[in-house]
């Protein structure tokens, strides 16, 4: 069976998962999937390349992907589906940070990092932002504006609610009441 | 000569600068002060509390009563000394993470302990903010509200600007044109 990029980053994953990203090297991975690790670095250059595919993966299936279905509706209150779709972004953010902390410390330090990669996760966000925005100012239920530039300042202005480096203030006793004050500023900006 | 409080943190500080937080011991400060450590100790039961008071007063000496001045300000309008107050803020903690790294790490470091003396150090900026919106309140410049709720928002939604944890992007291109556009949405939501 020939080695798919699916196949060696399910593998990544687990062993990745059972040891840290610290303590996992290339050649554990290789040996869980049976090839050599030249076989692999044919594949991935580097352990980092494999960390940081890893990661976006994780990233599309666990925060992006799902999120999209809430972005997609163009049906009801504009400024709803904006908090909606920010609450949920928080509440994964949250759950993975205690549920999932081996992938969330490994998705922490590649933000640190602030590759393409990255980036491309944090645009695809603001873009479903910026869609929710552009339906509710086309509807006139928020004031006229660049779409695009006005998502990046809600991403930007919640990320002390969904930024991973900020995941140790998420059992805060005042967490929620903090972020319904800062939408109702934001809400309040957008009307 | 009898040891007052402050030659210790003098003393303390400017080992912790040299060695770093992590290599200075209380008896690297003892030695430089040519006192036992016990004595040090009668003074601050911990290394920890020692390099918490060395940051606590750093954070009031460079950060929080400088910006007083500015907050103090009574006249003119209450929007452009808002924006003037968040942008001192973030030019200082800009300033002292590039050229002060040794005490700029050490206040990162209490930051994610969350201790009562950065709590106290955050809410006497956020008293500050207030001070500035209340004055805007009572002007009609900006709508009515409670000063300290929305001061605590408009800190928490400008934190990736301010919070030592997102230095790393500090150094971004895009980072004044970003703060440009989440102090446009704020404003809006103020006014």
């Amino acid at each position: 069976m020939p080695l798919t990029k699916d196949m060696i980053l399910d593998a990544a994953e687990q062993v990745l998962r059972r040891y840290g990203p610290d303590k996992t090297s290339v050649i554990d991975i290789a040996k869980s999937l049976q090839v050599s690790h030249g076989t692999l670095y044919r594949h991935f250059a580097s352990k980092a390349a494999l960390r940081e595919a890893v990661t976006e993966r994780w990233l599309d299936q666990s925060i992006a992907g799902p999120l999209e279905g809430i972005a997609g509706t163009a049906e009801g209150s504009a400024a709803e589906q904006l908090r909606l779709w920010l609450e949920a972004l928080i509440k994964k953010k949250r759950d993975y940070a205690a549920e999932d902390a081996e992938m969330f410390a490994m998705y922490a330090a590649v933000t640190l990092e602030r590759g393409p990669m990255l980036t491309m996760h944090v645009d695809r966000l603001m873009k479903q932002i910026a869609s929710i925005i552009e339906r509710g100012m086309r509807a006139g239920e928020f004031k006229p504006g660049t779409a695009d530039a006005v998502a990046r300042s809600v991403f930007l202005a919640t990320e002390s609610f969904h930024h991973p480096a900020h995941a140790h203030e998420w059992s805060s006793e005042t967490v929620d009441e903090d972020f319904a004050a800062v939408w109702s500023l934001l809400l309040s900006g957008l009307k």
